[in-house]
């Protein structure tokens, strides 16, 4: 299908571009890829890529060109939502897309209620409080469908590719304690989120997501780890004895 | 195309219900509408509709019903966004999504940006800082095609039906000097976008909204007016005199 030259912008260990790494995985394509330095970033990427500085990003179209000389001729486009639309339709043989307008409608719904997990960010970053991404699994445990299956059904989408990346991130955070919030809390979240009978469809979902090899393909485990050792630290209890 | 029942859940002056109702108007289609009475909302709409409690919502397939009593066997499905899609899947008379993959992404590319411009609420409300959503606004137009048409080309799309409710408020409620903002600074930023050199292509791309039937039907002005005057009032300057 996609006979235009695609370069994907990208950097290791964020979880917007795997989304569309899933979808490339999927489609069985290997994209031109080039990482972006985000502490030191390229000023033509912000000039002629993207304005907003952000990666994912893709160039579409025009010439054949270096990835660091993007051409004025082709398209680019950014956010991870609409890149994993465009490269799922642009490869139809990934079938990320649900043929039925209201499978498509569903698959949308669930990626917007899914967003409504990440402030699980805040709880690793800052020790925040666990009440709101804890509800919004709840909602999401709520609209998979009972008996097991994909976020949909039967079929991997554009829902299961756009969640994947945050749901695997809270799992191996938590189960390793990497995080700003209280040990004990974090360990509470882990058993009610992970291990508790309440949580058991997503337990199961988490799983089928943790097998698919669109997925493992995509997750770098040890990369994640070793980064967020270094980056995420509690601080030390404070010494009192001065 | 939709030989399903359909029922479209939605309030009076809400702008995430009208990006929808634009899609209906563009398709020529006329849904069951059932309003929600959202200071009094009944508790099967929250229970059979959308537990979150929002407008817009449809109620899609299943048998006929009152939309007092959906039934379990249709889809309810929320998010003005994904309605919109889904709308205009339903009906591809309405031509609301372009045929190439390219546009499609450009047309969801272009309606992330345009959530950007939704802070000038807290500026109509709180009379926070205008920057935000004016640099929103100065991107925005950098997207629209220069020699003139809608926000991605000769086609009007989902991206124009998803910004022109926010749009059109945001010129209403300047024009109009309707917000807690400091009315000099009101009076400064609606020159600024809607008289000013700078801001020409988006006046001119306001301009086509504005005589847009599908526009035109869905936007009701004297209401929103009668609605803002008598909620979003300025405080009475505080009398020193004690
Ligand atoms: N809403 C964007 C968010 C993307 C995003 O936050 N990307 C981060 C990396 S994970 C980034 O590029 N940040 C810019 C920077 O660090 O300078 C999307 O969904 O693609
Ligand atoms: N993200 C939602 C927002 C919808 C929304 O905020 N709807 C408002 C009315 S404009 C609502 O129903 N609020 C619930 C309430 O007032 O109880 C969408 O895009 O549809």
């Amino acid at each position: 299908m996609a006979t235009q030259e695609l370069t994907f912008y990208t950097a290791r260990g964020s979880p917007f571009s795997e989304r569309v790494e899933i979808a490339f995985e999927e489609a069985g394509v290997r994209p031109t890829k080039h990482f972006i330095d985000l502490r030191n970033k390229p000023d033509w990427f912000v000039s002629k890529v993207n304005p907003v500085g952000e990666i994912p990003a893709i160039a579409y179209g025009g010439p054949k060109v270096a990835p660091e000389n993007p051409s004025p001729d082709s398209v680019k486009l950014a956010e991870s939502l609409v890149l994993l639309e465009f490269v799922s339709e642009l490869y139809p043989n990934a079938n990320l897309h649900p043929k039925d307008p209201v499978d498509r409608a569903r698959a949308r719904f669930f990626i917007d209620a899914s967003t409504k997990v990440s402030p699980f960010y805040a709880f690793i970053l800052q020790g925040t409080s666990s009440d709101g991404f804890v509800k919004a699994l709840r909602n999401l445990q709520a609209l998979l469908p009972p008996g097991g299956g994909w976020a949909i059904g039967p079929q991997f989408s554009i829902a299961d590719a756009a969640f994947a990346p945050f749901l695997s991130r809270l799992e191996l955070y938590l189960r390793n304690d990497i995080g700003r919030y209280d040990p004990a809390e974090g360990e509470r979240v882990y058993k009610l989120l992970f291990e508790s009978a309440e949580f058991a469809r997503l337990q199961q979902y988490w799983r089928d997501i943790a097998a698919r090899p669109s997925f493992k393909a995509t997750f770098d485990e040890a990369f994640l780890l070793d980064y967020a050792r270094a980056h995420i630290t509690r601080k030390a209890p404070e010494n009192n004895s001065t």
